[in-house]
């Protein structure tokens, strides 16, 4: 691995260089982005120069892709004709199985490892990029077919993986997106649905409210532009998401207006009882 | 204010005692709880001493009641017959009305003044108490009537609330539920339907998780033994405040089905906007 191309130098990709220079990778780093992201990432060490998008795709052996998912869709189209012939591409899309659709149907004679690092942050951007932002964080890994991951290129990619700090965990593509419909745009939505609703229902900030409602509101926080394509790349899973989070919470309602206590404390117990297992598995 | 009795000496309780050494009261400070507690409140200076109910009640200017809302319902009828002339009765309970509907009925010839502070954490018990868990924190006070607060009694209680650095709110007590219906109640049942729900459809801890998904799920490792009393005794705001946010799931889930981007844009935005509200005036 001579040459890394990492393609959207933002808080993903820019951690991703910095933590590869900090785990003793001597190769060449470099950026396609606009030039104003390229001169502040040269700045910050992130990467080491700029390059035209297919110059970068032909330069490099392996390519990360870690820009929004629509953009890694069309990447995948514009540069599938420059690529050489052992390079690796990987990305890291929120959402996996339009991805990989796309790169099953155009690129032909290379390996792609479809890619989601379970890490991020409030601030975007390179600034807020860090050598540790993977560090003790689950790297979801979905490729194509599982002996992809005995290709020498793959097994290369993973061990950079496992020297930044990052947890690899293989999964089908289609298993991923039904999980993170769950786990992590259905957490987004409620929590945007909360504070819209909060917005409409109280002119002002309200006068009291519980230490809980800053957890519960944010994720509001997050902006519309990431979030568009994830739900337009994963819809039917979080549709079944919302439908299964409003049947819980039609059971929590007639449980209230009856006063079922048996019910209700059964919830809690339920609700307590994953928590704390999610709280364990992530320490 | 030359006695204070604390009834129920747990985390708020304890904090109460606490909280008024540092800021320089030198009365006596007694409690009524069980004989463990009271041993562990004075090893840690919460109290100076322990006293039977009535006794309590008949030896203190200011009654401050912290215990879950049946036991301060139970014990505002238990005390009514024993206080002294000009006691001022207060309490620590997460719902108002149900509170001063019996307070109201039962206590004759002295001041009632509702209160409830907006400070807690994970921990509960007296080991967990600190002089400084109500320091910026909003303490709503719902009297009865507007001109109780112009009483020697009420005025002395407010100044020491403002001594130990809580912010004195004044609410009606049926706004106050209103309120919390919305603001803290309803948070609590988003979060335990959906780590609930989780738990449901997903057979193991998930392999892969977004980072808010701890937030989300944060308040659901709260006890029921809290919750039974607060839903029982606001069981219409709550049910209406369910009501209001599975309408605001069913439009996010309407808009992610067609795809109506706009739409979703204006509740992220809507969302955004709350929750940026929400944690400047808190800072």
């Amino acid at each position: 691995m001579e040459t890394v191309a990492i393609f959207g130098v933002g808080l993903i990709g820019g951690s991703f260089g910095l933590a590869l220079r900090e785990a003793g990778y001597t190769g060449r780093i470099v950026g396609v982005s606009s030039p104003a992201t390229i001169a502040r990432a040269i700045a910050l060490r992130a990467i080491d120069e700029g390059m035209p998008s297919t110059e970068a795709a032909a330069a490099a052996d392996l390519i990360f892709l870690a820009q929004p998912i629509g953009v890694i869709i069309e990447t995948i189209g514009a540069i599938a004709a420059s690529l050489s012939p052992q390079a690796l591409v990987t990305d890291a899309g929120s959402t996996k199985s339009a991805i990989l659709a796309a790169a099953n149907s155009q690129i032909r004679g290379n390996l792609f490892l479809g890619g989601h690092p379970m890490a991020g942050k409030e601030a975007r951007g390179v600034e807020a990029a860090s050598a540790d932002l993977f560090r003790g964080r689950v790297w979801a890994l979905t490729p194509s077919r599982q002996e992809d991951l005995q290709q020498p290129q793959c097994r290369d990619f993973v061990q950079w993986l496992e020297k930044i700090g990052a947890i690899p965990r293989i999964l089908d593509a289609a298993e991923h997106d039904r999980i993170v419909a769950l786990t992590s745009h259905l957490p987004q939505l409620a929590s945007t649905a909360l504070a819209a609703m909060l917005a409409d229902q109280l002119s002002t900030t309200p006068a009291v409210h519980g230490p809980g409602l800053e957890d519960m509101t944010r994720l509001a926080l997050s902006s519309y532009e990431i979030w568009a394509d994830i739900l337009a790349t994963n819809r039917e899973n979080v549709a079944s998401a919302l439908e299964s989070y409003i049947a819980s919470l039609q059971a929590v309602h007639k449980n209230v207006v009856t006063l079922a206590n048996s019910d209700i404390r059964h919830l809690f117990e339920q609700g307590s009882g994953f928590s704390r297992l999610l709280r364990d598995a992530s320490n």
